[in-house]
């Protein structure tokens, strides 16, 4: 049997199974799906019954969902809807006041400077895969709050890499203003680049591609295309130093407009291939956070850093984007929208622990706060936000 | 560069990157796509370039693979259309003719008594991927032939494992006849016991569950049990020493007459997946096979192994199909049909090799054999069998 559990068949068929599980129990405790399926996640992995591990077929999995849901994500949204100042306003407040949290929360527990501001920096990051999900499963994507959070993590995510840059240098005694510099420009250069290419030159090149008697006797290239297109753009931006994920958005974005006659459908193709894959990629986050691990010691911090974690996350954004004129709803919307920090702080807490910034401990308690985090957003808009009616816009707008 | 070449996102796009290129070059030359992105698969595989290797991911991939492309294959398909005296005989021939072949190549080249025997038992295994993908890609599933070939690969399979259990005995020195009836017995209890479940409880449960409130709040819940199933039929089938392909045959047999009304239609989706996964499953054979590992010393018994393979299998069925009254062309298209070894020959080679009944040399020689028994196919199809019209019947049937 030791054979069979190491077999791809019996690793995604356990893990399809616990996503099968996850829409029985949230069905019966009245909850979003991902939380059901990121519990039962927590159930199949090495916290519960240790049925499956986070190894590199199943983390190679979880990239692929995480691609493929910001991936399909992305055909919902235009590229002017999510860059907009305000949004970057909402997303730099929303990066500086939990990395400080994050720094007030380890030296309170009487860790040094380094740790300090690495545990900061995994505060700062937001997952939007977990929201994004949760808004489409409402549908809810396209409200005026939904935006905000989308276009925020993205730029979010390019703080956040400044902020991991920062941290590493500042540890290392090395730090120059210039490294910010460098970064933003190749972020920038890559968002603009890759939009461009996406929107002006692939997605039209796929359209007179669709009237080609090649095509017409292939109808699934496109298809296949489109995915190697998400994949590559997933790749480019991780070799840019961003989450693979901004790439997959980016390349959703330039879909936004296709329209195909004689090929298979681009976007329904996508969503039958992001059902399966986003399943196994929320519950490979109930694997990869190990309760086991969590010592006595540790418990204290690991609710402090929590509770800062959300707080920080839900005020640093709420706060600016009720500044930009959004009302109190939508904005308290946003805040719990961008609090997630779902699989970016996990990488994060990864490296940090490869780099020996963090001990095992902190690296646990940042993996355990990643997995809070990541279940209060579908909760709280399941059982409140959305319960009654969308708010008036507020007078200022 | 060289962490990036290990991340998930680059491997999956490099490999759908490669597909994509196959199609193009199957069109310039005019051959099925599958010939086109195997080939290219070569090219960017360790034979040439070595961008990808066959690691546990991309083997995990192209198992994924594998086990979706059967899974739709099925759905074309009924039990009592592949279940048939006929084709047990057809496969009988077939599985004895290529094992004695084998055996005698081997020791025509020198090898001893056990390699023989191995050599014998990687040819008799048929890999009924390719060619059941070839025949829906011209659409001549539904064909006598195509049922003909389907029916004896699957029993083909359990024939395989046979000569694959004596073969270990034999070489072990303990080889025992009641080995065979074990293997017959609960083999043939899964067939019998996973379509009997498949067809008659599964497919009719989800009928059922198609009209409750649950599956119209989560429409996509079929689709993912559907997929879990095939992974789990597959995972059973491995457990019972089948390939995971057979389970995951019967799974999608199951489903052959599932109509759903308010759920996402699982066959439509289940064919966007095996696209994409398909793919990289041809990709993949490609890569595996390092034609860089091959001497000049084995190339004679390579050639010779490789002629004996295709001729022993298309003979070896050829024949019985025409003596059970199979019209000629039929009979060859049956026999071509039945060469192909693919993964199932190179999954034999790496047992021999792991446990030493062969040497490096032999196993490259298998692996090369294995692919190029694989690209014969797809090319007497399309330039040969299928150019002019469909044979009449003979007068025997």
């Amino acid at each position: 049997m030791e054979g069979i559990i190491a077999t791809p068949e019996f690793q995604v068929s356990l893990l399809l199974f616990a996503a099968l599980g996850g829409y029985l129990l949230a069905s019966r405790i009245n909850q979003s799906a991902v939380v059901g399926i990121i519990l039962v996640g927590l159930l199949i992995g090495p916290s519960v019954l240790g049925l499956v591990s986070y190894n590199e077929f199943v983390r190679g999995l979880a990239h692929l969902g995480a691609v493929v849901l910001l991936f399909v994500i992305g055909f919902e949204f235009k590229l002017k809807d999510i860059v907009r100042p305000a949004y970057a306003f909402i997303a730099l407040i929303g990066v500086i006041v939990p990395w400080v949290g994050g720094y007030a929360t380890a030296v309170w527990a009487g860790m040094d400077f380094s740790t300090g501001l690495f545990v900061g920096t995994a505060l700062t990051a937001t997952s939007i895969a977990i929201t994004a999900n949760v808004l489409q499963e409402m549908n809810k994507l396209q409200t005026d709050a939904a935006k905000a959070i989308i276009g925020a993590a993205v730029i979010d995510d390019v703080l956040s890499l400044i902020a991991l840059a920062i941290t590493g240098d500042v540890v290392a005694g090395a730090f120059h203003p210039s490294v910010i510099f460098f970064i933003l420009l190749k972020v920038i250069i890559f968002i603009l680049v890759a939009g461009a290419v996406g929107i002006f030159i692939v997605s039209r090149f796929l359209v007179k591609l669709d009237n080609t008697p090649f095509v017409a006797k292939y109808p699934e290239f496109i298809f296949i295309f489109a995915m190697t297109f998400a994949f590559l753009y997933a790749m480019i931006a991780e070799i840019v130093g961003l989450s693979a994920i901004v790439g997959a958005f980016i390349a959703g974005i330039s879909f936004e407009r296709l329209e195909l006659r004689k090929s298979l459908d681009v976007k329904e193709g996508a969503e039958f291939l992001k059902i399966i894959f986003a399943a196994i990629f929320f519950v490979s986050l109930g694997v990869v956070a190990d309760f086991k691990a969590l010592t006595l010691d540790i418990l204290p911090f690991l609710v402090v850093l929590t509770i800062v974690a959300i707080v920080t996350k839900v005020v640093g954004c709420a706060i600016p984007a009720r500044m930009a004129g959004i009302c109190r709803k939508d904005s308290l919307i946003i805040g719990f929208g961008m609090a997630p920090r779902g699989e970016v702080a996990m990488i994060v807490a990864l490296i940090g622990l490869e780099q020996e910034y963090i001990g095992q401990a902190v690296f646990v308690a940042i993996i355990v706060m990643s997995l809070l985090t990541t279940l209060i957003t579908p909760i709280i808009y399941r059982n409140w936000f959305f319960k009654d009616e969308y708010c008036e816009p507020s007078p200022e707008i």
